[in-house]
């Protein structure tokens, strides 16, 4: 722990403790930071306490023993609310704000804090409750990056904690775009699941199978971004062409089995939109240039 | 290699060498096998040699001396037309058929394989050509078990080579679903991608970070496979109506950002639906059941 002031200071506050609250003081715990916790009904702390946390009385408490405070509560106006009576202690200290909310928001935060003479950082827990405390729990974080680098050690305790830019809206809008990007492998993933088990697969052995498959795909994500920052779409994992022709076998396959079209369908509008921009013969990357240009086929 | 004749025999032939086959023969031979090349168009063949292949002059002579023959044509008629004259041979052999096609074309090529006296395995390359010899390299094969065995550790040097079961029509069907679920992720990936940059976003920063979130969401499939094996879905991961919010929220940020909708509009659509089907306090993964009913909102 690195402090930038001279009184003695628990190393972390976690205000919040609902399921995330919770796990995210767990996992402070378990890297061997002092760590005290607050929670509007009591029960929580106590149970947190027993597993060697330090239980604040007031927000006020919390916030005063700690560098950095860590804030899980369902949304921005709640985090005003409770935070609102300590706010006079938070000049010096490092505000990481975890609640979900829009950049809007974020922005707001991260001034109200500055107004407080306080760093912030807005962030989100990509993963689930699940892993918290594991390397691969993706934490993405940002706003001050001076705050980061001195928490850095704190943060990781948690799992992937990374620094995203010096806007505090970059974390929502990164939040909702992973949201996104996760809920297109699902919606893909479900109905793959559809089509396997219409054909009397076992389910289990086709997630084994496509658990198996899914770091290609993620390979593939790193070059296909670097290919839309130049806007040059090389055909290397096949033309746009050649994917609508496979898609329509997915989509007929799909039909003749009597399962729902919707995930093919979306599909072929995709790859119809870059062909019709003239992408036919580019790499299939080029469909985020047909999903930027948007209004067209609403 | 392991032979179940007395002949003295070449481990492996590769029939047909465009960028597919090239790369198997080379994985073949990068694994230390005696590898055998036909192609129908010399000079891919004798590129081959150079690396230490045996170029046959014709495909009698690449089956006749050869235990495990690996076909990648671009379709099952093509590789009617290329096998037949040497079909006389194939008694006692092992056919591997990495040619795209349908379940019914695996599992008419499988019949025609036992009419000549030949064990047959359906295939198909999930990772393109770049990864092959690599153990990510995932390669799905369906049909005789014996034959597998038998070839295994040949066919482990192409990457994960993985045995579905005894249906030849299964590789067909795992390779149209596995299709389907890297489209998914392709399309949620191309559609955040879009967000974030409309945002300011530099595309190789989020490609960074999404290449992280990839792993959690992968780990969340086999879960929600076995979930749709016993057709429960608790709610670890959220419920259908809170990721209904957030995909709102998903698509109101998209088109405040003027980028087009249709990736969250699918979301929504099926999630619609299994709120409909009265999943809206279920988990997630049942979506899987909304697909499966098919047709209704088609």
């Amino acid at each position: 722990m690195s402090c930038d002031d001279n009184q003695a200071q628990a190393a972390v506050a976690v205000i919040g403790l609902g399921q995330m609250g919770t796990r995210l003081a767990q996992a402070f715990l378990a890297g061997g930071y002092s760590t005290t916790v607050w929670n509007r009904s009591p029960a929580k702390a106590e149970a947190l306490a027993a597993q060697g946390a330090t239980r604040a009385a007031t927000v006020n408490e919390a916030v005063a023993t700690s560098a950095l405070i860590v804030v899980s509560l369902p949304d921005y106006a709640t985090v005003r609310t409770v935070l609102g009576p300590a706010a006079g202690q938070l000049r010096g200290r490092t505000l990481v704000n975890l609640s979900s909310g829009t950049p809007q928001d974020a922005a707001e935060a991260a001034e109200w804090a500055a107004g407080h003479g306080a760093a912030y950082l807005d962030g989100a827990a990509m993963s689930g409750t699940r892993l918290v405390g594991r390397p691969e729990a993706l934490f993405v974080l940002s706003g001050s990056r001076s705050a980061f680098d001195r928490h850095e050690a704190v943060l990781r305790s948690l799992g992937n904690s990374v620094h995203l830019g010096g806007d505090p809206a970059l974390a929502p809008v990164y939040d909702t775009a992973l949201f996104g990007l996760a809920w297109g492998a699902l919606a893909g993933f479900y109905h793959s699941l559809a089509l396997v088990r219409s054909a009397g697969v076992d389910p289990a052995e086709f997630g084994a199978v496509a658990t198996a498959h899914m770091p290609f795909v993620t390979s593939l994500m790193a070059d296909h971004a670097r290919q839309a920052d130049k806007g040059v779409f090389p055909d290397d994992d096949g033309t746009v062409e050649v994917h609508r022709a496979a898609i329509e076998h997915l989509a007929d396959t799909s039909e003749t089995q009597g399962i729902g079209t919707q995930v093919p369908a979306l599909f072929r509008s995709l790859l119809q939109q870059a062909a019709d921009d003239g992408h036919g013969a580019s790499g299939i990357a080029s469909v985020i240039e047909a999903i930027a240009k948007g209004r067209r086929h609403a």
